[in-house]
């Protein structure tokens, strides 16, 4: 059995790091957005040329990142969302509705604080967690049915 | 010409009545969620029983309202998301998501304050705005092709 | 707000007509499968031909019971599956399955002794409730937005 | 010629193992749910943490069973849903109608008993057999278009 | 409840009146490909001018049945296939399959002789009949749940 | 039988009234993009606000125009389709290629300096005609039976 | 560029062998139905049981052979179908409607003498020809983009 | 991550070569028409015989290179359709017709001449570009997540 993971919402610790490397043995194949934060607001009027309105500049930098997360999510099994500490986070949520759209497997993962304000979110989730270990441990026994 | 339009998002001021009576001499079916924000958070446990753990208690009360707002999006032709001054408004994003994954036409209202923090929801909008009066114009053109 | 309801499951006792005059003041249209169990076991035989082999007896009646339950399930917005105390009404479960793959809102109806037989129907219910009461309750809050 | 098989359903004899051997020479990648009964049932609480309720007990571990299940189900050419001779087996008949609404090909497995309980079930089947032995004729017919 | 059914095959008898007729108390719209020979095969060059090779002459009215037929196929619950003493009949066999395809429920009405050449088309029917009588019985059980 | 019909292309002629007049009989429900060439082009500014850039200015308006004829597209069976005499008319053969991808029936309407350049689009089309007469008989066989 | 070819219909000649030969060279997976004609006939009831009546007997086996058909279908980039000189051939027409609602490219052989009975067949596909080397053909141009 | 992309339109200069050579350490499979005008042309009377009328002439063909582009496009994830300086190249708009309404991402590439005259299929792209160099660039930060 092999799976396609795909890691969205934020990236300003190594969450997705310490799950790839707890599922190294097991036959993941894991995208995520690009999570260089310059590149990633400035791609599109990097290449594509500058824009005066800040509202156009930000329109061709998430249309491009778009081509890369809709391709990573529509071919995901599972959709793990982390929402962090800080920030609005609408993207991490419009990825969780968007892949719920797809009837994707959701996973949430976020710190007991948010509760009330995922609700929403959590309820379509297959599971809700609070830390790296415990998608490890989902992942582990998904795949080869035991309880590590 | 006649159209369903879902209204989702923020529900503390009155721009759904504000559209509604704008565009009350057109052919359009309006929907909503459910906007008393007491029934809402606690329906699940008024008709399903209490819980002691405030998650199951927003669980079941989330997934009653999914109920309401799945079939409403599913039936809608455009859907209206309004992301409001505060609180985090997590599912407001998760709608929009939701509603682009099933190819339905996105209308976004907000801000400018919040403009950075969207580009992910607006860029797959077919319009964002910032009043109700802009959406009121919007439909009156695209289901008489005038210019109020 | 319209909602299309099928009622699917035992046939034994009054609970389709709890939910239908229950909820007689709001705009539903409801369905149900043929509830007569005699004409529901012998149509394929009475109108096709008898068969020798049981086997063949039931599986005619079978797929002509489904022109009637495909259409309806197809055609509804919830999808209420009624699991009672007796008999093992697999083509409740089946019901259920079929219902969700098609991304229906499902309401799941059963008594607290079979719990544990069906976590993976109600594991996928939007609502699980032990009687008509509930199902009126929440029916009226989908539709009404107020709690009874 | 190559097939992806799920084999659904009852989890104390060994009829999954007599299909896997009887087919070890053909093309086919079979997949299952997780059949260690423990493991499957508390897998929820076990990784993410207990529940006093019985019902939220089992609704984390179905929920998380399901990431497997529906994968599994989603990527199969084939569904194989054994009935055993105990339990009510709810979850068995739910992953056939499951399967059927996504137009996946059915083999259902039950002893002669079960007849009439399963005729809906049956109905929608391509074939319905009594023995593990059947299934591997239907394989090798169906792949090398021989009967053995 | 109401049906939509289509009726597809033979034009040389009068079955489809005979069902129409029977029928005539239920809430049931019926449609038909063109069943006047002549127009059907000469409506391509009638209309769009003529064609010195049969081929396209046939071409071209075939499509512009098409514009009927799928609509009628598409739009309905029910496909009922009636395949006559004589002729090929791939057109009703094609539609058949294309029925199966979208996911309609099939009705073939047919002579016990043409049984082994239709086994194909007959095993994915959910009835199998010879007369308009049993199609008429069908649809008053299918949808009043009663056995004339 | 009715029929949903959306008349895309050539704005600068009246086909569109010749054939909504020739089927004024007929139970045919029309639809159109905004035909008003200013409004259509400067929609987007005038409600969203002015760009100093054309491109922006163009997108806003595009995208305005969008919500009405995605939707008219979706719901209708029958798109035809005109080239005119001018211009690049690229989003009549976007158009086009949108309705392919969604099954809807086509027909084209143009002249014949135009037929190699249209080869592609031509061969998907149910009919290839030249006049508006030509579609109003179209219409009326394919929901008449009958060759005025 | 690699497809997937289907090849439908007539078991009597050896025109699969001349296409699967003459496209040696290129990167094309092949499938077919089984061809042995008594295995297809019996296969139902030598795995499934003998049936006393020929329906069953045909529906056993018609059944079995879909579990095979179905899967190379649903996987065919091409459908091919030819219909021979004789028989009714109802499997193969029903084999190109199911092909054409699922949208595959369909290539359709016969000869000239079945035109006019094939028109509705012929007007879906994408190529109509009479003999093995023009399929051959097609195959090297779609691949290689040269005309041998 | 590993991409499709398939490159449609114009076919007079080497675009297709610089964007292939320009990408190709990267993980990408390119497929693009027939781009052998003469042999697209021809390919449907050389293959299936001449034709005396023009238009069938083109419909032969345009039918045989639709076996090709429907699998191509229906296989990328990314469509990249490039409006040259002359013609009216009407089957670029279809195909991106055609791919917007698979859900494809799309990247449109012409000149600012032509900024008008595409707008409709500028606003539903995710990138407009007037040179391969910008494409090579996209797909460098889309699959690297750096700009070069």
């Amino acid at each position: 059995m092999s799976f396609r993971v795909y890691l969205s919402g934020e990236i300003h610790t190594d969450w997705r790091e310490q799950i790839i490397s707890g599922c190294s043995s097991m036959d993941i194949i894991f995208s995520s957005p690009v999570t260089d934060h310059g590149a990633s607001d400035d791609c599109g009027v990097d290449i594509l040329g500058s824009e005066p309105n800040k509202f156009w500049h930000d329109h061709k930098g998430a249309k491009i990142n778009a081509i890369r997360t809709r391709k990573a999510i529509s071919d995901a099994d599972i959709v793990i969302v982390r929402f962090g500490e800080k920030y609005k986070q609408w993207n991490a949520a419009f990825d969780a509705g968007y892949a719920s759209a797809l009837g994707k497997s959701l996973i949430i993962m976020h710190s007991a604080e948010h509760q009330h304000a995922l609700k929403e979110v959590d309820a379509v989730a297959l599971a809700v967690v609070e830390t790296p270990e415990e998608i490890v441990r989902i992942m582990n026994y998904v795949m080869n049915g035991t309880l590590l």
